[in-house]
């Protein structure tokens, strides 16, 4: 099966929002057997969206689309299907009456502007979305299939998990497994030439990706069942780990975080931040749920020196009753202090990373979690 | 001037990392009078590229690559443009040598696979990459003109800024000045009613949009200069803003928490949130880097009550010494409470949103922030 995924509105065409819809797509269909050759955004114009749904069709088995099913009038999608398929869309009287309950137990008034949401064409089956007003369609027609959905992720999510993804499953012929494994600690080129021939390995293939938290090597094998493709991906993966050694951290959607609350063995943690790392540290800890997580503040102004990491170190250890206290002092133009400390002693280290707010919190964290995984693994 | 944007990686397709560097590229465009009809993601494949390379010069004058720069096998990016206009890469000697020295000043050997980094092809001059090893290139040939940026972000968006977007501002001949006008409190259907015929309006184009901070009204003007194309959307904009009245809150890049901490009058503000919420309000007002904000706390325990919200309301004022706290707490199930209080007296709200950990850490952090707005604007 080869797919397409497209995303649909003016919004993202203008950098206003970062389309991750489609990206929620593409890491779901792998396992479903399912090729991605091409992601696709454009903007709420129904002549351009025809000529391209016509196109995507055919080269492609099944596109899906995100975006376009709202009320308004620039909602374009449900037209532009239709007159991909040569269809004419109608009020479903069903979809009209879920409609206007859904607006009634909110004691709103339904606009009449809505009522568009309620349509579907002779092709088109309903796909249900519980928590919107936008029902999707999947379309099946002249061996293609077209599932639209809506644009917000917190609808579209659970309608692909509950509605689409078993119906794409049943259809599946093959199985697509990935396995990523990661590293810290050595550069792209030199990751690249110390998996030399195995990069030209087909099945499963081989990349090598740089990330925020080092470099990661993707297998990828494709068999008809999952377990078939696993028996590929073992015996390499077992070749890769020797020639990673210590720098393998991880693999898969583990995170740095996460290896590193493991190999603290029973030690627990705390944080002081400051205002300009703001938080971000704590979060990465917080969200692992790991019992060995205590706590973490953020202090909203200080002196940026070691002295200060050194201090808000200690002083997380003695807050929350932690073996393990990190300290930062960050400093808007790029410079930071990282302090780590136990009942053993204290280590303190600077570097300047000048790449702006965003970037810098990240960096400040991947490096404050990497001192963690040197000092205790 | 007519452009697409092309994101190459197959770690995007794969879903493994979101495509931001598009959304980055397009937020800039309109300034430079340039319109964007498509943005695409296409994988590591040489031949896929090209054709559509080929496809996307002949529709349009510019076109903008991230991506694919990197020094392994699979980075073909260079590759595949050369081949687009039908020339051969060579290693350009100064590029070589820029490269050599780079790896020098860290002290590494500069493996042999890097020097793809330094290749060139005539109709191609560099454009510099402080913080990274690979250049872009600036292709101009047979009117048309090819943009190819490395894709790491923080590498990219200074190349962007100082080296492609001053010359593309050279060949400008027009601007386009969105202006995004942010409401709270009215659905979606409801806000294009009120707009009514203002919809079809030519110049500025008006649209909207659902957003995590309410619904959003977009504005776009285009003319030959910028002052022109303000004088389109002022009695437009003038107009909007009285239908909308107040749930209105903010413009264009304002945020939820700069309006808010703008209406707290001088008042002081901190925080005390759980292990759910895990610094996601914290982060958000310290980012604002208002003199208002004094500090928030991850608490990593406790039970889920109104009571819970209460008491960290008050630790906050407490801890903090603000004359505003805040205190959430949330289950990983979606309720959460969330107090507000002050010397006058505190209230607590409760409310479900069992939409996954990600969507419940923005909504509640976007719900304490409406009803700091309604509290104290």
């Amino acid at each position: 099966v080869k797919a397409e995924v497209l995303a649909v509105g003016t919004e993202i065409l203008l950098g206003e929002i970062v389309d991750s819809n489609s990206a929620f797509i593409a890491a779901r269909l792998p396992a479903l057997g399912i090729r991605l050759y091409r992601m696709t955004q454009l903007g709420d114009n129904r002549d351009r969206l025809v000529a391209h749904l016509r196109a995507a069709l055919a080269d492609n088995d099944l596109v899906v689309t995100t975006g376009g099913l709202g009320p308004t009038e620039d909602d374009v999608t449900r037209e532009a299907v239709a007159e991909a398929f040569g269809e004419v869309p109608f009020v479903d009287p069903e979809l009209e009456a879920a409609l206007r309950a859904w607006f009634g137990r909110r004691n709103m008034p339904m606009p009449e502007r809505n009522v568009k949401q309620a349509w579907r064409i002779a092709s088109a089956q309903t796909v249900p979305n519980p928590r919107g007003t936008a029902p999707g369609w999947w379309v099946e027609k002249d061996g293609r299939i077209v599932v639209c959905l809506p644009g917000p992720p917190a609808e579209m999510g659970p309608m692909w998990e509950h509605e689409v993804a078993p119906r794409l499953a049943a259809l599946a012929t093959e199985v697509i497994i990935t396995r990523t494994l990661k590293t810290v600690g050595i550069g792209e080129g030199r990751v690249d030439e110390m998996l030399g021939e195995l990069l030209k390995n087909v099945n499963p293939t081989i990349g090598v990706y740089a990330r925020g938290d080092g470099i990661h090597i993707r297998l990828g094998a494709r068999a008809a069942t999952a377990g078939q493709a696993q028996d590929l991906i073992v015996p390499v993966e077992t070749q890769i780990r020797q020639l990673m050694g210590n720098a393998l951290w991880g693999t898969d959607a583990e995170t740095l975080q996460d290896a590193v609350m493991t190999c603290l063995q029973g030690r627990t943690l705390a944080v002081v931040e400051d205002s300009t790392s703001g938080g971000h540290l704590a979060a990465l800890l917080s969200g692992t749920g790991h019992a060995a997580w205590r706590g973490g503040e953020v202090w909203s102004d200080g002196p940026v020196s070691i002295e200060a990491a050194r201090a808000r170190s200690a002083a997380a250890r003695v807050r929350w009753g932690a073996h393990v206290g990190i300290g930062i002092a960050a400093s808007r133009d790029g410079v930071f202090h990282v302090a780590i400390g136990d009942e053993s002693g204290t280590e303190c280290h600077t570097w300047t990373f000048p790449q702006g707010m965003a970037a810098l919190r990240q960096r400040v964290s991947t490096t404050a979690l990497s001192l963690l995984r040197r000092r205790y693994s």
